[in-house]
Parts: C-alpha cells; sequence; structure tokens
C-alpha cells in the first residue's frame, strides 16, 4: 500500500479507521489554492483502494472551511489568458467529481466560511455537520462570475429550486438555514457540540461494513442518472456477491450470535 | 374481471372503491417473504386494469408495518448458492417496480418496525402515513449487506443528499424524522388520530376521477426520466382525450352545476 | 431594440431594471385565457435578449394571482373537438417552458388563487413569495382531468413525493405549507410584508451582474439533466469568458477597490 502523500496545505491525521484532512492555509481562511486542489485529489486516489481508511473528515484550520477560490493564483491566471482561467476552474470540478465518488464516508465539518469552492465541497459530503454561525453562500454573481464548477453539484444536493434563488441573488445564509435547505444533516450550537457529533455519527459509519457501505454508495450515486431496470440487476448481483462474501458471512453470523461483527468491535 | 387472488400471507379486503391489503405474518413481524412478495405482485396485477378498485391501502397485522426481509427465505438460499440470493433479491425489486406503476392510489399506514424492505414499500407509496412511535432504517450496511433493491428508490423519494446518510450510517429514525425527510407526507401522535389521516386521505382520494387519477400518476413517474418536450406533447394528448371522456364530460359538468361528480357521491 | 408588446391581459412597467408584470383579468381572478398565454410568450420573447431588464416580477390583479385556466377557451374548444384541446394545453405548456428559460429572474408574487395553470407559473419561477392566505391547488382530477402541463414542472420544483399526494388528492393548502414543500422560498403574514420581501429580494438581485446571472441560471437548468462531464467542460470554457470579459473586470476590480460594481449602484 503506498503512503499518503506529503501535503503543504493539508494536515493529514489518520486515526482508528477514519483520515482527518485539515485544511490549513488558515492565513487566507483555507482559500482553495490550485496546490490545495493537488493535493486533495493526491490524498483521494491514495485512499481509494485501502478499505482500512473508511472516512475521511474534511475540515478547515483556524475556524474557518474554505472560503472559496484563492486570488493569487486567480492573479496568475490573469497573465497566461482565457485558457488559463479555464483550466484553474476546471481542476477545481475534478476534484469534486473525484470527491463525490470516494469509496469512503465523507464527513464535512463546517464553521466560519463555507463559500464558494467551500460550499462546493460541503454539496460532496455524505454526512455535513455545520455550526449554527457558519456562514455559507456563493458570492460569484456579485462578482460577474459564474459558480461554475459548483453549480451542478449544488443543484444535485438541493434540487433546482433552493439553487436557483441562492445563486441568483449570492444569498448569504447560517447553519440553521442550511439544515432547513437539506445541504446539511446537522447544525450545532458551538464548537463543543459539533465535536460530540462528529464522534456520534463517526462511530454510527465505523458500525457498517466498509465493503458494504462502499458499495452502497456507488449504488446510490448510480440512481441519480441511471435507468432504474438494469439498476437493480447489477444491484441483485451486488447483493448475492455480498451476502457470500466475508462481510455478509461475519455480519449474519454475528447477527445471530447477537455480538458486534469483526468490522466494528 | 378476474377475481382477487387467494393468499396465505396476506388479508385482503375490499370495501368502498378501495382494496385494504394486510400484510399478516406478525409472528415475524410482517417479515417480507418470498412468498409475500409473490403474492403482493399477484393482487397488484389483478387489480390493474379494475379502475373500480381506485386506491390501495398496506398495512401490518400486528402492530409493525415490515421489519424487512426473511430469514428462513436467505437461510433456504444459501443453500443454493449465490443465484438464488440474485433471484431473491431481485424478485422484491421487481414488486417495487409494479408498486410503484400501479394505476391506484397506493397508501402505506406505517406503524411499529418499518426497515429494510418495508422501507423499500414505503418508498413507492402516494400517500404516506406514519405514526410518530414508527421506526424507520435500513440496517444492511450494518449486516455487511447492501440495501440493494432499495437505494434506487430511496434516491427517488428523498434524495441523494439525505438517501447517503441513512444508508452509510444505518441510521434508525422515528415518524417525525420521517416527515422532516420528506419520506412520510403525514405523522400522527397515535392509533386513531392515524385511523382519522387514512380515512381523510382517502375521501380526498375517492373525490378525484379514477382514470384522470391513473393517467396523472402515469405522468408523474414519466416525468421523473423522460425529457420535457415529447412528455408535454404527450400530455397535451391525454388532456385532450380526457376533456372528451366520460370522466371529463361528467366532471365538467357536475362542476357548472354546483354538483358532485358521479364518482364522488 | 423592439418595444414591449402592446396587451390587453396584461399590464407592463418596467422600473429600474425590473420589469413588472400584472396578470390584469381580476373578474376571473386573472384565469389563463389563450390571449393571456400570447401576450405573456410576446413579453417573454421582447425581453430575451435585454440585459438591461435583469428582473421579471409577475403578480395578480384585485388579490389573486390566477385562477388556473380560462373556462370560455374550453367552450370555444369544444366546438371543435379534441385537436383544439390539445392545442390550447400544450401553447400552454410552451409558456412554461419558455418562462422556465428566461434569462431573467423571475419572481412570482402569491396572493390569493393560485390554482391549475397560476400553479405552474409559480413552479417556473427563481423567487418565489407568497402571502400566507394563498389558496394553492391542482383541482384538475377533481373535474375529471389531468394537469397535463403542469405535472413535469411540479415534479422538477418539488420533486415526485409530494407532486404524487397533492395531484392524486386535489389538495389546497396554503402558504405555509407552500414553503414547507419547498414550492415557495417565501411566506409572508400580509401584503406589506410581502411588499418589502420583494423589494428586499430585487435589491438582491441587482447586485449580481446580469450576464453573469443569466449564464448561471442557464447552466442551473441544464444541471437538471445533462451529463455532469460535458456540463463542467463547458461551464469552465464560461467561466473563463466571465471573467476575462467586462463583467468580471468590473466586478473584481470593484471587489479590491472596495467599492459596488457598477451594475449594482
Amino acid at each position: 500500500m503506498s503512503p499518503l502523500p506529503t501535503c503543504q496545505t493539508l494536515l493529514l491525521e489518520p486515526r482508528n479507521g477514519v483520515l482527518f484532512i485539515t485544511l490549513n492555509r488558515p492565513e487566507s481562511r483555507n482559500a482553495m489554492s490550485l496546490q490545495m486542489v493537488a493535493e486533495l485529489r493526491s490524498v483521494l486516489a491514495a485512499v481509494r483502494d485501502r478499505r482500512s481508511i473508511r472516512a475521511l473528515v474534511l475540515r478547515g484550520a483556524g475556524g474557518h472551511f474554505c472560503a472559496g477560490g484563492d486570488l493569487k493564483d486567480m492573479a496568475g491566471a490573469r497573465t497566461r489568458g482565457s485558457a488559463a482561467y479555464r483550466e484553474l476552474n476546471r481542476a477545481f470540478g475534478a476534484l469534486l467529481e473525484e470527491a463525490q465518488q470516494t469509496p469512503q464516508v465523507l464527513v464535512c465539518v463546517l464553521q466560519g466560511a463555507v463559500l464558494g469552492g467551500g460550499f462546493g465541497l460541503a454539496c460532496v459530503s455524505d454526512i455535513a455537520i455545520a455550526e449554527h454561525s457558519a456562514q455559507f453562500g456563493m458570492p460569484e454573481t456579485g462578482l460577474g462570475l459564474l459558480p461554475a464548477q459548483i453549480a451542478p453539484f449544488v443543484v444535485r444536493r438541493i434540487g433546482l429550486t433552493q439553487a436557483r434563488r441562492l445563486t441568483l441573488t449570492a444569498a448569504r445564509f447560517d447553519g440553521a438555514e442550511a439544515l432547513h435547505l437539506g445541504l446539511v444533516h446537522f447544525v450545532e450550537a458551538d464548537p463543543r457540540a459539533l465535536e460530540e457529533r462528529l464522534e456520534q455519527q463517526l462511530s454510527q459509519v465505523l458500525r457498517c461494513a466498509p465493503g458494504a457501505n462502499a458499495a452502497t454508495k456507488a449504488l446510490l450515486l448510480a440512481s441519480v442518472d441511471q435507468p432504474l431496470g438494469p439498476l437493480l440487476d447489477q444491484a441483485a448481483e451486488d447483493f448475492a456477491q455480498a451476502v457470500t462474501g466475508a462481510e455478509g458471512l461475519e455480519g449474519t453470523l454475528a447477527f445471530v450470535q447477537k455480538r458486534k461483527p469483526a468490522w466494528a468491535s
């Protein structure tokens, strides 16, 4: 198994089946630089086939999740013209695609600024936990720009009806509204309650079998845009493999024996 | 018109345009056996073209809706290997597909355990009424398995954002949370309120024309995954047929005469 | 630039970048006549390429938004048979398609009757503001008819789960329920609060760049049914054009200079 990549913009801490990833550019409220995008993509690639890492927790250093794109990269692209902007923008979309598809359970802990690109990352999480005081928004249209790579993920996350109002008014809103919109799953009053919720959710994730979770997540994502009949055929095949595989044998045996399965202990 | 099939696992009671179907294996909390799947499918087939049955009410005997798959069938499949599991699993998916498409209005009354396959059935109802104390959940990933035939219907029911958290944490939740998630339409405090809500909703269904309801339901289901233009063309054709047909003539005449249409009296 | 069309059934009032459109047939609660459909379509066509009109506000005269289709047109079609009904119905669907795609931000102010066709118009708005006392519903199935052109837009607006209950029971509901269902974005207690919310939302829309908003709206609509990869490629291209275009240059410069951009002043 290849080691985790060495990163300048991220702190990586594997612990008890969970990889904690901290966006670590607090001086710019963890603005998403090109380097950070590249490092996140390399981390996702490194863990993809590693079933011993069962969840990824993504959070920001210094009280903010991520304030959006990095202005220095934007300035750098300016000197190189339109194609540079296109590549810069598309690379972030590729990160979102890969994060959406990661076999691990992706948990986002959302505090402070959750803007632009940070908003996009929140939209591909499996579990999103926000502090009440977090500030969500897509400010792009107010700057004469588009939330280009983000918008398609926002529509998949909260639907067209809410996405259109939020983007076309560049609305700002807090964690409670994020819960109401279905953007996050939990909102908590303060950092301590946020930690408790995180621990609770991770312990629930770890009760689920790693391989079954990865296969279920792939099935859910396929369910969004694939025709139902073939999907159900494939799902039946997946089910047969799971129930006759190691996890299924252990899980059903543990159930009969009224004990925890091996992966949950 | 063919008679209703004779069933061992279901109680069938047609009354006033409504067929009440009770899952009747209370000793196993109405676990969904292969026989029960086959009998439900035969009932759906028997009523499909019978416009005199305008709604189906699905509920469970003994205070539970349905606790999921039947362990005896699973044990039986074990001796026959992987293909048997695949068929067992896919047959339940076929039931969900047919229940989703049934021309009648499908009402689910959800009490006690609404787990696994029971959760799947709730996801294809037109009207879902839950008791506050009901226990919802998909426990599969905790057993090393997938909610294989269920997951695609869960995504269509409540969207990807909620489906991913529920499945990847094997979360349990009550009727109030089911309402918040958009899984059910009503939550009631006790069995008496549940019955009142059921009667109220059935009386509203019976005010609507049977043929118009069946055509509208087909249009809604097609709207999920068919392109808009051709769908609207077909819908205009359906409208023209309805307005010049028996129901449309009676309905618009009754409206002008300020009386109830024939189907509502 | 062609002038706005002359209309019999609509009041048109352009003011400060916003075109206020009032459905003006209060004697029939603004029932959607064929003439009104044609006039709305001609207004949308006239403003389509006019970036100086940045938002459209659609409301009804006399305390009602729109009570549905016009009975006189229906009676007229009767004498001409089935094809006339089909055309009548499809023309309204074409209006909904065009209103959904209009590059301007479409705001609906919903009071009194929001029924049938009026319900459909609410479903294609970018921002929907309802008075608490508004009455929403699709009464078609109670008349032996289908909400034919409306249903596909309702599914896109609030999802299948809620659309099926509402249509198959011909349910009536108020503004608070419309907010709960995700049909509208705001509900207000009285006409004065409604006006204040409208002004607030319009001022937020006007802070966003007109071209960026139009491009973002097109991207959101494409996100509903187009595959993700090509969509993100196109979005990156759109982003590069925006950031190197007049709006992007002005917007980012204004941001650095801590002043309002030209379009917001």
